[in-house]
């Protein structure tokens, strides 16, 4: 293991927004990726790639978006080898004070033949040719060897050192496939660390993909090998069976801080937080059994392991709830709570409304009062997401009735504002959700198909909140939609406008419902 | 590494039922169990443990139900190190062809000190004296030092040295925390091989827990170590963050088997149905990004991988879908289907139904057929699953019906057969699925809260069926209820009751709705 710069701190290289956002279904608006933005460089993590600025407009304006509100985390922005896709990422990385050009190509000889049709010598120019133009625009370059762990190995080294060689300070290995072992994942980094020139200058980088449940083994293997830098993203969101998950690389690095001494700057106080935030934008649940995140995490059913905890903690159990912010739910506020006592514990929550959007959520906070015995953080947060998404949107809801049951038919009658218009709709359906879909298509036509519907509960009990997801796909790009409410119904019907809007959104904001088509 | 009996060979130990079913809300039924036994042996997996006798005479009766479906596979069951226990399993394991009795107990100092209160010397005495009295029942014995991971070595050595004394044929040493690194946990497993008089003539086991995200990492580095045989679950169920999921297990020793030349007899084509049957079974969510059996597993977003996918497969892809039985969606049957079709397809989806079930569901079927355009493979299996889940239940839903909206109330109308008797009853609620909770707790009274509420679609489409997962807790226990249909509500009325005809199976069978109070 060469010296590195800094020897005992790794780098966390969050790629929530650029490999995560490529999840199927998981597509983010620039507001979704501003939220999740601040959360992030609150959360103290060090780089973060917001997206594929020449991937299109929108892409480019989300990262730019994001780069307006970083103070200390470094902006980084995706891109291939092609002079287009750097000039756009350098013009988008100056919206931060601190911006990244990453820029990559495939090195392995399956996408050399079948992706790329280029030789050897021809990828080794265009290593060169990318990152001294990347250098020209910023001090900050990032290499990627994309299937690096499938690439032969003396080829691998010649690729790192063109690429030390133009410039980059930061060599990412890339396992795309998610493919290796730790063993031999650990190997290439100390192979290259020991034998390319100019390696002890630059960071080296991992970024694992988890297809065979070994990403963040991988990652810390890496970081045995020499590297000072992960990337990962919350949740682990990311192609296929995704990233190594942030929140897991963060906490094995903490909870066995004593036999792999490398510290991150991440508070792990806001994982659950980042978590939440992930699954709410993206629509996509989290596991009960997810490592650290999931909601039996830190639960224990078994009568033998209930008795060793009420002993000692620490017989079962190696980190705390409270460490990763896993709070036990805590009852808040009722009918008599005041417009000031709510406006502190959304402070505390860590919101700051304007005072017209303060009083919009105190009514629905006391409109909920009267629906809902108990009101938890987590219903005010769902409250005030919920606002905070559907304010301004093309489409709104304003009234819904539905008759279901065994006996059918199902009907929907729906009133929607679609561009400050009033319009009415009846219809039908197989099951009142299909009816309320019917009418919404009806009022609001577009061709959009619906690929997942979910509901979940926000807190325990019968009256809890219902949040619903729906996924919605038009011309091969699909988008999600969350809406919450005390009626499973009204919430379907804002989650599927929710993402009707997103989708005219990411269609160029035209505020036209059948550009959604 | 010392010789093994077989070693190119790893045997797979499936604990879905064991310290799966200790996840809080996984619970299962005699039926349940049974169900899943039949897979697992139709799998391939060696060695099943299907609970823990001692634990309850419903633990006892589920496990010796599993036995008697068994014709090739082990049953297992878990036991203290009492001889009350060891000999309940005893009993238990006589139901199946060929049984093993698994006796555990704690070694590290923190649960000898704060669970046991037990000295070194008085752990050892129990090991001899439970493994001893195992053998007296069977020669198949497995002895688990539980907390391995965080016992003093050399303790560990004396403990494995008089299990293996004793007569344990094989050795299991869990990470019961998940606490370690695989590098750690694979020198452990060399330690004790190299230096445990007669190490040579048993089978080392690992068992691992995925805490920090690393259960599979530390299974396959166990194996890496000497260990032939694992210990681990479904979709990666189990206490906190769960085991290591056997899917991830099987596919790495498959896909990288050049590298790590150990086979298993599991038959990786059932693996979607394995983890689909335990989504179903626990009403837990197996994460979109969950490796191998996620539904985003195979699936490709970004232009840049679907080019390279249609270049070549190859370019992304180290398995293909098919090999662990996730299938393309397919379009199977309508409205013009006859009778003989529809058989036909329940026996390729490994459906066998007498004649009266037969003719139900294909009842239900044509009424599907009525309100869903297409019905897919995913219907069909839902709704027969759904049937035989709710065929001879205490309690029955004959009717409903919801009016609900943003104007409110909402209200519930709905007819039950409790206990063969005919009630009606109206409630109102905050929201439609609150107003049916209501009407079902007037109708069949009973004091279980409901802590998770959850609705998926089964397929794509505003028409498709919703899968209604509700999860209810009394006394401490914790029961979860799964119904489909293409009415949401009706889906959510049934699940509800699905799960109070549970809880009131788990607290007896007493028939009676009061019992799940």
């Amino acid at each position: 293991m060469t010296a590195q710069s800094n020897a005992a701190t790794v780098k966390i290289f969050d790629t929530t927004m650029r490999d995560g956002e490529q999840s199927p279904g998981a597509a983010m608006t620039l507001e979704d990726k501003v939220e999740l933005g601040r959360i992030l460089e609150q959360m103290g993590v060090d780089i973060i790639e917001a997206g594929f600025p020449a991937a299109s407009n929108g892409d480019f304006e989300a990262v730019r978006a994001v780069g307006g509100v970083l103070q200390n985390s470094i902006l980084c922005g995706l891109s291939r080898a092609s002079p287009k896709d750097i000039e756009r990422c350098a013009e988008v990385i100056r919206s931060a004070p601190r911006g990244r050009i990453h820029t990559f190509i495939s090195t392995s000889p399956i996408h050399r033949k079948h992706k790329l049709n280029m030789s050897q010598e021809q990828v080794l120019d265009a290593v060169t040719a990318s990152v001294t133009l990347a250098r020209n625009f910023t001090d900050d370059v990032e290499w990627s060897a994309e299937d690096a762990t499938r690439t032969e190995r003396d080829f691998l080294r010649r690729c790192v050192e063109a690429a030390i060689k133009a410039g980059a300070g930061t060599i990412n290995i890339p396992d795309t496939v998610g493919y290796s072992f730790p063993d031999e994942y650990r190997a290439i980094f100390e192979d290259l660390i020991a034998n390319v020139p100019g390696a002890d200058s630059v960071v080296f980088s991992s970024h694992c993909h988890n297809d065979l449940g070994l990403a963040v083994a991988n990652s810390l293997a890496a970081v045995q090998g020499g590297a000072r830098q992960i990337e990962c993203a919350v949740n682990g969101l990311g192609e296929r069976a995704g990233n190594a998950a942030l929140e897991e690389i963060v906490m094995a690095l903490r909870v066995r801080g004593e036999d792999l001494p490398f510290q991150t700057a991440v508070d792990p106080a806001h994982l659950m937080r980042a978590s939440q935030t992930v699954s709410r934008i993206t629509g996509f649940p989290v596991q009960y059994n997810k490592a650290i995140v999931g909601k039996n995490a830190f639960s224990h059913e078994s009568g033998i392991h209930q008795d060793g905890m009420l002993k000692n903690t620490q017989t079962y159990e190696i980190m705390r709830p409270e460490d990763v912010g896993q709070g036990a739910t805590s009852l808040v506020m009722g009918k008599l709570s005041g417009r000031h006592a709510f406006k502190n514990k959304l402070e505390e929550l860590g919101y700051a409304l304007s005072d017209n959007a303060l009083a919009d959520a105190f009514h629905r906070f006391k409109e909920l009062c009267d629906r809902k015995r108990h009101v938890f953080d987590e219903d005010i947060i769902a409250l005030v997401d919920d606002q905070i998404a559907h304010a301004d949107a093309a489409i709104q809801v304003t009234r819904l009735r539905v008759v279901a049951g065994t006996d059918g038919p199902q009907t929907a009658e729906i009133d929607l504002l679609v561009n400050d218009e009033q319009v009415w709709k009846t219809a039908r359906g197989a099951g009142p959700v299909d009816a309320i879909f019917n009418a919404i298509k009806a009022a609001a036509p577009h061709e959009a198909t619906l690929e997942l519907y979910q509901v979940q509960a926000v807190t325990e009990g019968t009256d809890a909140q219902a949040t619903v997801s729906v996924r919605l796909s038009a011309n091969g790009r699909s988008v999600s939609g969350r809406a919450s409410d005390a009626d499973t119904l009204v919430a379907s019907a804002r989650a599927y406008v929710a993402a009707l809007n997103r989708l005219v959104a990411l269609q160029g904001r035209s505020g036209d419902a059948n550009a959604a088509a």
